[in-house]
This record gives C-alpha cells, structure tokens and sequence, in this order.
C-alpha cells in the first residue's frame, strides 16, 4: 500500500484511512504497509509506526495487515515489530539487511533477532535488487525455517526458478507471496499463494480476479491479462514516471489524493496527460 | 537434441539416427540439431554438418528439424546456414555473438547476415549467459524484425518479463520458444508457443504432456509438475553431474548409449548409482 | 571516521572528541564524517548532528573536516548540509541514491539540491556496491561539474578506468579521493589526491607516509607496502571479523574504546586473539 | 599479436612474418600469440598452428613467444600445447573454460590436462568477461600451483585486489602479465612483471618505456602516461571502431596491414580520418 503524503511531505494519515476504507471496499485480501513502495526508508521510525497505526486501526479486522518492519539496523526493526504487534497487526515482513553487504549469516541472525521480537509470523523479504541469495535454495529454506515465528516470504525477483524450489523445499510450512507483479500469474506455478506489489494498488481488484481465474483453469485468460500487464508496467516505466502515474491513477479511480513521495523518488517526474494515464489504467482493467 | 559421441569424442552418426528415430515414436514435434546441448562449440563444422545431415535424413519429414548454426564468425554461421537449407532441414537457429562483447548493432549485424545467407526461417538464439539485451525490448522487437527471414527466437534466460515483452510488441510476427527448461509452464503465459531445451531429451514427452495439459486449463496440473521438474532439475545440478546424468537417463529410457561429450563438459561428472538415477527419472515421467 | 558507540547503541561524544584529537596528533590530513564507516545508515539525524558538531568543535581548525550527508531522502540529505555548514565544516560528501534504482537524471537532481543547500564544497561519494555509473565517464564529468558548488569526488569502486578517465576529463576541476583502500597507491595513478576509507582508522598514518612516499618516487616501496595492505586486509576479512577487528585495533593503537558498531554490523563479529590483532596492525605498520 | 589476415580472411603469413620483425626491431621483449586479440576463437586449429609456426620461426630466437593455445574442447587446446612445444615456443597461455560455465574443479582440471599435454611453462589466462574468479584469492594461488608446469597468468580484470592478492600469496612462485591495458601502470604495484594486451601492438614501445620509468621511480611520469593512455583508449572505443583503428594504426606506423578481422569483429567500423588517427597515435606517443 502506497504511503500517501501531504504537500510538506508528511504522512496523510486521513489519508491512510481513506485507502484502507477504498481497498476493502475493493475487496482486496490484506494489505502490506510501509513497505518499498509505502516509502519505508524515505520516513523516520515514528511516522512510520503511525501510519501503520491508523492503517491497522481503518481496518479493524475487515482486512488483513502486514506491517514491513525492515531497517537498517536490526534494533530498529525490532522495534518497529513489537509496536506492529501492540496495534494489532496480523503479521511482519522484514527486509534482508541493505546497504552493508550482508553473508547469509548476518542476514539469518538479522531475521532471527526480528522474528523474536515480533512474536507475530514473520514473512521475510526478499529483494533481489538489494541482497542476493547467495546460498542454495534447499539450504536456505532450512535455515529461515530456524527463524521464530517466521511464517513464509515476499520474494522479489524475477527469478522463478529460485521460488519454485523454495516451495518445493519448504512445502507448505513457508507461504510465498510473490513480489514482481510482472510475473503475477507466473509464480502461481511456483507456488506463490498470493501478491504483494505497487502496482496492485491501482489494479488490485483486476490482478486479484485475473490471478483467480488463472488458478481456477483460465490459462488462456492468464496469458492474455500478463501480456496486457506487462506492457502496461512497461509504458508506466517509459513514460512520465511511475510516481505521477501512481498519484494520477490513484485520484482518478479512487479520488483520494496520495500525493508526491519524497525526493529523490517522482523528483522529475510529470504529470501524465488525462487521456494517456485514463488509456493505461483501463488497458489493464478491461484486460 | 544431444549429439552422441563415440569413445574417441567423434560424432556417432548411427547414435544419432537411433535418437531421431527415438524421438520420432516419442511423438515429439521436433528436434533443435547442434545446439548448445548438442555441443555446437566443441565441434568442427564437418562435424556439425555430418551430425544435421544425418539427423535431417533420418527425420525424413517425420518430425521437424531445426539446425543451430551459430559460431563465433559470421561467415562460418552463414555457412552452415546454407548447409542447413541444402539439406532439407525446416529452419535454423544462431546464438548471438559471443566470447567478444557486441554492441546491439553487431548482434543484429550478425543475425541479418546470417538470415540473408540462410534463406531458413531463422530464430534468433537469445542465451542470458553469454549476451545480454541491453536494449528496450520494443527497440529490440523492432530491429529483430528486420533481420531476414526472422521468424522467432529460443529465448534462454530466466528473466520472463523480457520474454513476455518481447511477445507483447511482436504479437504473431515472432514465434517464441522457451530455453529455460526450469520455467517451461510459466513461459507459456509469456507467449511461449513451445520449448527447446537439454532435459526435453530425457523428459520430452512428460514435459510435453504436461505443457499440453496446463495450456488447456489444468493450472493445478501445471503447478504440480514444476515443481517435480524443477526440483529434478535441481538434484540433477547438485548431484554427481549433468552430463552422466543424461547418458545414464538416455541408456535407462532409450538403450541408446550418446557418450559423455568433449571435456571439460562432464569431465569430472561421476556415474550416476542406478537407483538414484532411476527416481529422479521416474519423478518426473510420473508427475 | 568510525563513529564510537557507547554500550547503549548511542554515540560516545566523548570518545568522537578523544578519536579527533588522536588524529589530529597522528597528523592526518582531514576527517570524514559520518560515512559509512561512520554508520550513518543506522544513526538518526539528531545522532549524526551530534556526532559531526563534536567532531568538528573538537577539530577546531587544527584538521580538515569532511561530513558525509547522504540520505535516503533528498531533502534529509539537505538539512544535513544546511547543518554542516552551520557548525563549520570544511566541506561535505553525498552518496548517489540508494535502494531504490535511480536514472542518472535523478543521481544528478539529487546531487544538485544538495549541492544549493549546502553551499560549502561537495564531494559526490559513488559506491559502486550500491550505485552504477551507467553513462560514459565523459558525459558524467560534464553533468557533475554543473552540481552546484561541485568540487570533487570520494570514488569508491575497483574499477580504476572509470577513476582515471574522470581524472582525465575533469582535470583540475574535480579533485578526487580514492575510496578503495586496497587500491591506495594505484588511484595516485589515475590522478587521486588523497585517500579516505575504513582502514585509514587503524593505519593512516602507515598509509599516509606510504602514499607520500610512493608518490615521490619509490615506487618499489609503493608495491610492497601496496601487497603488505591487501594481504592485511585481505586477513581481516576473513577472520573474526571487521568491526571486532577494527575496535580492537583501536583499542590498541589508541587506547580508545570505539565500541561496537549497530547490528547487523558486526553481530557475529568474534574478539580477535590479542596476538593476531597485533600481528596483522603491525604488519602494517612495520611495511 | 594481431594476426594479420587477407582479403579472403586467412591468415596472412607474410605479413606475420614481417609483423615480427618489426617487433623484433622495435625492442619489445615477447610475442602472445593467436590470443583474444589474435582472433583464436574466428580460427580453425590449422590456421591457429600456421600464425603460431610462422611466427616463432621468424623470431628465431631473438624474441620470446608464448602461444595462446585455449579452446573450448580442453582436447584442442592440449592438441595446440603439444603443437607449441613442438615448434619451440618459449611457454604457452590457456584462457579458462569458455561458454558454458564452469566449475572452479572444471577450470583447473582443464589446466591440469592442457599443462600436461604442453611440457612448456604455462600462463593461466584469467578473463573476467568470460569467467569469474568465484574463490577466495588464497584457494586459488594453491590450486592454479597444482597445475603442471604452470608458470604464470595473464589476468585480464580491472579488479586488481584480485590481482594483488594472488601476487601476496603466491610470491615468486607464479609470474604475473598485466592483460587490462588501461590499468598498465597500476598493475605494477600488484607484482605485475609485464604486460600482454591489444594497444601494445600498437604503442608497444611507449608503453614499455613509460612502464619501466615508471617501475624505476617516476611516479609522475607514469601517472601522466596513465592518463594519456587511458584517454586514448576510450577515444579509440568510442570512436569509429577498434579494428580499423588498428588497421590504421598499425599500417601508420609499421607500413604493414593487418586487414580486417573476421567479422563480427569490425563488421561496422568505419575508416578512421587520416588526422584522427594521427593525433590518437601520437598522442600516445608523445605522452
């Protein structure tokens, strides 16, 4: 879930309780709060935890949560936990350590130390694009199956190899979201039992449904919707920027105003022609 | 397909008639001739012309035949590419340059020469591993487009929202064949309309089946089988070599003995226990 | 500059003031602040304040002061220029964006309100672990020079072409500091004219007089110490660890305790024996 | 040692015999022949064994030759050691598995049986474009010792902690040749002992005597050729192409043509204006 900001550059937690509200109206299955795309690292560890607050708080148990607790520091995030868990969050996600290159090790004991203070499952995230897997996978799903309460992971990458043999090792005692939208239907092979994404913010409902009727047997269907969303997140990414088309798809399809992030993300972007952005949001609505 | 060598690391011509024959009564729906698992660059040309040759002939319009002729120099691919069209064979297939780097303009470069020498419908070999797309993947389709004879691509390479790309802008105008035998299910809701790949010779009719089935609706099926295939695949990377494993896996299915091929390939492979063998055989052909 | 911590995670302001004053009597040349030796990562704002207002008090003119200010966020990054400015710093230092990707335009935005709000020297700090210079140096040259109040670079990569190339089109227009350690003298080649890094805390002056030294002419001295130093560090990372080594090392050379960094830095660092430390510090110094 | 080819693409055997002498006479201190720059991967094993012969038949002793003998199939490679040795070569160079990855057991079981085969000092030829270095730097100074009658490396790499590490572990044991010609001078401070690489074909001499100033204590000197240097190779890359750069230059300077490599390589270069190549030539030159 996008974090929106007001015009300072502060989170708009009216705001926050206004998408939450749109989304379950929606009838979206949960929501992933404070993660890449809701900012984490562009906000200080207190408005993070009000946003997930109010979030947690506007669902009131008609939606699920999951708070991404991530840090640098690892006491940061286990911070970040325990207050997940006072507000009544139904679950964590934790991000491998970033910026300092992290073993295997490091990044283990980082989730384990986490997972202890949480007390909630624990899904770990996987970014392919900040921390690599650098061990093999059977090894791995043993080793963050020793992490407490650790209940499954987003993985973000697009190398479905990698997935398909984490599920195959770790069966059902790991749930795997996947996390590149532009393989939605791609990782139900590999055993993904659910997303987590940007782009689901504007298009959740048409993913939800398309990745439904995939998985109930609509192969033909599932290829014809990726292709049609995989060129639309292709045009979003050429264009005028991705932050302007989230603001602007969001407006027009919600009419809540998520406002522009924090710089350096959107920095340049323009604002998209009416007509343009109204042509890629139904490209893929009407997939 | 496999090229069989003898004990002295020639090509065995008989092997490679019984193979074809082989895969004909399989009911496979072609073969993909001196490929990277056919061993192209540890061959000399008269060894891979004798190799086409031999298996154009014996397929005798039973089954399709596409012949790899990539090589480091243009000319000797542009060779074996008209070698190709005088013996009969349906299309053929380059890897784009490698060892030295190419710049985009190179690539294609390469490719149109060898289309205008081939007078085949030719198939762009795209291999993650050796060469990378370092253009947009609509540029991309637009200049592979005007290559001569272009008629698709044997995309190898995990990354499937390239793959999926490259089907959105090119539609109907590319015919796209999956490399990356771990993705084959996944690739098909990427445009993928079939798969060329090492373990197709030990596994192509289950993978076919299976392929079949899950484009026709059964997504549970599909998912099923993946994660059998992926996993295999994995034991056989991780076990005691990729290349003993196929001749065991060969002799075990087909009685047909292809050898080990030119070190270093499986020079350090080590013999597979039969019983080993014969489960991870059995794993996927029962899936 | 490490930045000490105390027991508690917070940082030891008094042992900042006793580290500056031991290097100022080591008779290094400047102080970089708050770098990622520094931790910044794992410090909020407020505690890199403190830390770079005691530093540079306690400096008092007596050694050049460099603070780091990146940030996730342009705007933090910018307040902390202001700050630097404000408590007298000689210059300061911005890493390019960080987890998310940025293009080159937004590296340069980024790099520009920072440079305007700083209005003191800027050194762009590129560390190629987190950032690519993806367009060619030339262009890069000329889109840096335009950064408001550019003066240099810190260049932490290993990739020494890309140095020498800047050096060769900026010429005296950017002055350049060497950020791989283990490559001190051979960036004196590609025009670097000081060096700033993790070991200069335990070694600077070993390095510094080598550096000179080599720089005057002896170049033989130059290669031995240069192999000495990788072998060095090269012992360290594969040992107990870097920050265990680098505290005690502190502890022994200087007799200030540095404490241990925030985890994940160093959470499974083990003391290094007393007699390996020393072995490994003197075997530095005595090249 | 570019192999200088005719019209028709063979190799031009007068013209390697005259390329020698001019060597010869210009002072340089070996040949490496038939390598990346030699064009071994375009040639078929005759043409690679006829370069080889002619050219260590007209040093005649009064220049030291080392032929690069690496191929895909570690047969064909061992088949040109044992023709090397065969001709009086004075050593002989192996570049590691290429195409398909390779294992680190792989890479050095394919030394040991080329090594073996040869019976002439051999120098493992590392190039990081086509094969990494995927242990620790220690690990491999012991395994690359195992090989027979190893003698060296050529390590064509920009890392050059790399290099100096295995120069710290190895000692006197393994001779160490420079391979990334932008990094010439830096290298030295790795333990390099000379330098094997494409531009020396054509500013060889300069080369030679900015290196050997530069290792006798003109620290400046070297610096400023670094630079020189460098730009001139990145205005050669950028320029209308690298082969008939060195078409141009060579002719320029030597009166001999080398034509034009098999394509791809060259296949777009475009001729060089007479004063561009002039002013790149001496511009090295007089550095």
């Amino acid at each position: 879930m996008l974090t929106p900001l007001d015009e300072s550059g502060e989170p708009n937690l009216q705001a926050v309780e206004q998408l939450v509200d749109w989304f379950v109206r929606a009838g979206l299955d949960g929501l992933y709060l404070t993660g890449s795309t809701g900012q984490w690292p562009l906000l200080n560890p207190d408005q993070r935890k009000a946003v997930a607050e109010r979030a947690v708080r506007a669902a009131a148990g008609r939606i699920k949560t999951m708070v991404h607790v991530g840090a640098v520091a690892t006491e940061d995030a286990a911070a970040l936990a325990r207050h997940a868990r006072s507000i009544g969050a139904d679950a964590i996600s934790c991000v491998a350590p970033i910026y300092y290159s992290a073993s295997p090790d490091a990044t283990f004991e980082h989730y384990r130390r986490i997972g202890e203070a949480g007390e909630l499952p624990l899904f770990a995230y996987h970014l392919s694009q900040v921390n690599q897997l650098s061990i093999d996978a059977r090894e791995y799903v043993e080793r963050l199956l020793a992490v407490p309460h650790i209940a499954g992971m987003k993985f973000t990458d697009r190398d479905l190899y990698q997935f398909g043999l984490i599920h195959a090792y770790a069966g059902e005692r790991l749930q795997l979201f996947s996390g590149a939208d532009e393989l939605l239907c791609q990782a139900v092979l590999c055993g993904a039992i659910g997303a987590i994404g940007t782009f689901y913010n504007v298009w959740g409902v048409a993913c939800r449904k398309a990745r439904r009727e995939f998985a109930a047997g609509s192969v033909e269907e599932g290829r014809r919707f990726m292709l049609v969303f995989q060129r639309a997140i292709h045009e979003v990414m050429r264009g005028q920027g991705v932050w302007s088309f989230l603001r602007g798809a969001m407006l027009l399809k919600s009419g809540i105003d998520v406002g522009m992030p924090r710089a350096p993300l959107g920095a340049l972007d323009k604002p998209w022609p009416e007509d343009e952005l109204r042509r890629i949001v139904e490209m893929v609505d009407a997939a």
